[in-house]
Order: structure tokens, then C-alpha cells, then sequence
């Protein structure tokens, strides 16, 4: 029944291919899927793109693309493409799956830094009984979110739910329950002040480019903790590792970095203070992907619009 | 005004006694604290006792002991002693600050087996670059809880918060809203059916003793995991490893072990499966517990009767 529509992909590399098909065939059965740089594929047959960081150029020589669907939260890496096509909508990937598992991410973040879960992993590296008493409960810590967007607001319901007394920062003011809100540049020094545990969860735009440097960490309370899951452009990585040394931050979990992969050579992998992971804080898996795909293809083909278009002119 | 007792104290070791003192100046003025094993306190000067591990014989010794306070939430180190004076009231330490840890903990460590952190501990010590997606969100994982008492109860609020369905096990029936009770031992193979997480927050008594063993952790789903927060005792450490080891428990979080500390050479402190805590979950900071003594004994000493004291017919 279904026409044939050809959909290229480029977001975990031609491994992954085998895996996106399987996930397509039952929820897309007429969508032909297609490794990115599968060289039998002409550009003039492409309906639909699913990408992460495609090659410039690349989408702008599809002539019958239809719709790019970015395969994470943040599409930066599609539009630092400068020839990217504006005509063709651009879908951001906002899934419920992925608030979730970003709200549990920053749950198991704040609480690893509460609990001081890098210095007990060390110990255990050390076959070391490391008996202490962290010192905070949840509810002597406020955790200050950056970004309350979706994934901002339902991280904070999870938090307080822990106990940890939230308050938020965004451009403009927000309303979160329970949740005061501080906006713009002006309330950001009194917000930052109350933070003991931060998170960034900002989009990437140019103005949160580096927002995350000393003198944003010199403003937080002494020995705070800092989550950085929002995006690596963000953050002055060398001053967050400063921060770190000399104890202004008194922990860090980092899952987000630029470049990624964060290099081997890199001083954080071992930092005592430090819990790096591999930028898995709100993947959903390629199922939860392909699902939520396949149902704006099929809306979006009986003529509805597209859900959580990215706005140019907003930059997110 | 107030006259002067004489409290005794056996908790942290000698090293601790300093912050003891520190601790009850600002809400005991009246009580004298003396170092367990210091040679010039008389037996029959001791008007209190607190204590984790007394030794056999030596509470019976003190002809004045009004009551006796356990200094964590088991007292089976103290009623182990055979010569416990049971007209004594012994009174467990139950105070809120303990109960909101352990819920922080048993959230740290759900989360930490959801995100798989042991693994991602290890891709860091490897400098690794492990970008793995989680398999599941936390609703699709139900935790069950094994004993819910104060701390169960309230654990299980805060992980519902987090969105992992909970389930409760325990001797008699017990009403938390959300969570579906199981009781008895003919309904555990159900409720073992069903948890995907196991936590372990029994009492210590001869009855849960090893009740985590292999037919136990047989009865659960495949590849679930496992959190020890209760006592040692509870635990058959071999079938544990064994579980691990042959990945019918996908991971685990021990917080408790037979005997503490974990001697060096035990394999769980290798095992890529496993994390080892140092009997940190639940333990309320010394200022905490300091403020919870000195209220009952100002309650008792105004005629107020001592609060959570312990059944000895019951066993908790």
C-alpha cells in the first residue's frame, strides 16, 4: 500500500544500519532505508534524512528531500551545515523516552555527587574500606538547572522528588511548580549563588557558547558540583578542570564534551573529583527513535505538521 | 541546672569522641561522654550507653544503665550480647535524617544498576570512550523492596518519583500508596517474579538470615539486579558472586557485608559487576544522631517514654 520512500541515515556510523532497519521494518514498512554513503543511492531518489553531523553540502544536493530528522536532542550538527537546505523543515527529536532517561540521568548525577560516588569508585579501585559520612542530605542541596525546556522541567520534578530543592535559569521566565525561576543575563549571578549542585541543560546556540567558564563557576557557592549534560560548546573545559583542582568544585559528572570523543590523553579520565561518561545521558535507544520517526512520516504524509521544528531565526 | 550523667560511647572508635563531644555540648550540656575503654569510668556511674558492638558482658556490668541507644538503625550488634540487660530500654536509632539517606542511596544505586555505572566507571578508569545506550528507561523497571518499614516506605516514594514502578515485600501486609504489598513467604516467589531490582531493607533477625541466596536470587527475572542495603548477615555472599559471575544478576550494589570491612582480597571488589560501598547508605551524620539522643533523653528524663524502642520477642 505504502509508496516507497527512501530515507538516508548517518547517526552511529554504517554499524548501526542493521539495527535502524530492524527498527523501521515495523513501524515504516514502506521506508527504505539507506546508509549515507551507500554509493548505489542517488541524491534525486532521497525523501527523508535521519542525521546527526551530516557532511556539509551534503542535504542541499538532495532535490527531493522532504524532511532531515536530527537523531538527538540538540541539531547543531546539522545546521553548522551552512548550505543546509531552509526550505526543508528540520525535526529536533523530542521524544518522551529522552526526557525520561535525561531526568534520570541528572537524578543518578546529582545523587552520585551527593553521595560522593567518584571518591567511593576510587576506593573500590583500591580495595579500600572508605567509611565516611557524606556530609549533605538532598534537602541541605539546591540544585540549579539551566535550560527549562522539557527536559529541564521534568528533571526538576524527579529531583524534588529526591528531596533536592530546585531552582531554575532560562532566557525567559519560566513556570515550573515548586520551581522558582530566574531569567536572563540579570538574575543569572543571584541564581548561580543558591546553586550547590549545577546543571546545563541549555540548547547549543551562539549565546551559550562558553557560558560555562571561570568566572559562571566563580559565582556558584563554594564546593559545588557541576552536571554538564546540555552540550560540550558550552563548557570552558579548562576551567572547569581548574575548578576542580583547587577544590572551588567539589565534584563534576561530564557527559558531554567538544571534541567527542573526549581524547585518551585527556586530564579529566582521571581526575579524582571527575565521573566522565560518553554523552549517553538522554540517547533513547534506536527503537524509540525510529518509533517516534515513523509516526511524524505518517502524519506527516496524511498532511498534519511536523512536531518540534527547529526555528532558524531562534537558533533552537 | 541540669545534673550530670554520665553517657558512655562505643561508636567510630576512640578517633570519633572529639566530634561526640562537639556534637552533644550544644544539646546535652548536662551529659559527660567517656570513651567506652576509658579506664577511669566506673561501672556503676554509667547512666546511658551508646553503642554499636559492645562486647559481651560489659552493659550487664553497669548496675545504673538507664537506657541504652543503638548508634545505627540495626541493634542486633548489641542484642548479640547474650547478657544484654533486658530490663534496660534499648532504643534503635530511627531518625528521619537516616530514613531520607537511605531513600537517596537506594535512588543512587537503582539508578546507578539502570545506567549501568559500574561499567561506565570502568570505560573511565580505561580512558574509554563507551558510548553504549542504556537499555532501559526506569519505567520499565520494577524494583521490589524487601521490608517496608519507615526507610522501605519511604524509598519507595522517592523511586516511584524517579518513575520505576515499586512493589514491597515483607512479613505482614503493608499499605504504601502505589506500591502493591506482597507478604509472607507464600507470596515471595511472586514478588521475586516480578522485581527487576531486588532491594534488600530487612531487619536482622534470625529469620532473614541469608535470605539472599541462590534460590532466592533464582526465583528473579534474568538480568536483574541487586542492591544489599539491610545487614550482612542476610546475604549469602557466594551465591551472590556466583549470580554475578554467570550473569543472572546483570549487577549489583552492596552496601553491607559479613564481616565489615570487606576483607582486601574478596573478588566482588574486582568484579566488573559489582559495586562496593562501605556500609554508607543509611548513616545519618554524628550531629544527626547526637540531636536524636539528646531529645530522648530529655523527653525520658521528663517522664516521656523513649521512642522506637526494641521487641525482643519481635527481634527488630
Amino acid at each position: 500500500m505504502a509508496a516507497r520512500r527512501v530515507m538516508v541515515v548517518k547517526s552511529g556510523g554504517e554499524a548501526a544500519m542493521e539495527e535502524w532497519r530492524a527498527c523501521f521494518a515495523g513501524c515504516a514498512p514502506g521506508l527504505e532505508l539507506r546508509w549515507w554513503d551507500d554509493p548505489a543511492t542517488r541524491p534525486e531518489e532521497v525523501d527523508y534524512a535521519l542525521v546527526w553531523d551530516p557532511e556539509p553540502g551534503r542535504l542541499a544536493a538532495m532535490p527531493g528531500l522532504r524532511a532531515v530528522f536530527g537523531s538527538g536532542a540538540g541539531v547543531d550538527g546539522i545546521v553548522a551545515d551552512g548550505d543546509y537546505p531552509r526550505h526543508v523543515p528540520l525535526v529536533r527529536m523530542s521524544i518522551p523516552a529522552a526526557t525520561e532517561r535525561m531526568g534520570e540521568f541528572c537524578c543518578w548525577a546529582a545523587l552520585s555527587l551527593l553521595k560522593e560516588a567518584r571518591r567511593m569508585a576510587i576506593a573500590q579501585a583500591e580495595r579500600r574500606w572508605d567509611f565516611v559520612e557524606p556530609p549533605h542530605r538532598a534537602s541541605q542541596r539546591t540544585v540549579g538547572i539551566m535550560g527549562l525546556g522539557n527536559m529541564g522541567a521534568r528533571t526538576a520534578m524527579m529531583l524534588r522528588g529526591i528531596g533536592f530543592p530546585v531552582i531554575g535559569w532560562s532566557r525567559g521566565r519560566k513556570s515550573v511548580p515548586g520551581v522558582e525561576s530566574y531569567a536572563g543575563p540579570g538574575e543569572m549571578g543571584a541564581f548561580l549563588a543558591r546553586s550547590d549542585i549545577l546543571i546545563c541543560l541549555l540548547p547549543a546556540t551562539e549565546e551559550t557558547r562558553g557560558i560555562i567558564n571561570a568566572a559562571t563557576l566563580a559565582r556558584l557557592p563554594p564546593g559545588a558540583g557541576y552536571i554538564g549534560v546540555g552540550r560540550g560548546m558550552q563548557q570552558v573545559l579548562p576551567d572547569i578542570v581548574s575548578a576542580l583542582d583547587e577544590g572551588r568544585l567539589s565534584g563534576a559528572v561530564l557527559d558531554v564534551f567538544e571534541p567527542e570523543p573526549l581524547p585518551a590523553d585527556h586530564p579529566l579520565w582521571t581526575h579524582p573529583r571527575a565521573i566522565v561518561t560518553a554523552h549517553v545521558a538522554s540517547l533513547p535507544s534506536r527503537a524509540e527513535r525510529a518509533s517516534a520517526v515513523a509516526a511524524a512520516i505518517a502524519g506527516f504524509e496524511r498532511g498534519e505538521p511536523l512536531p518540534n521544528l527547529f526555528d532558524h531565526a531562534r537558533g533552537y
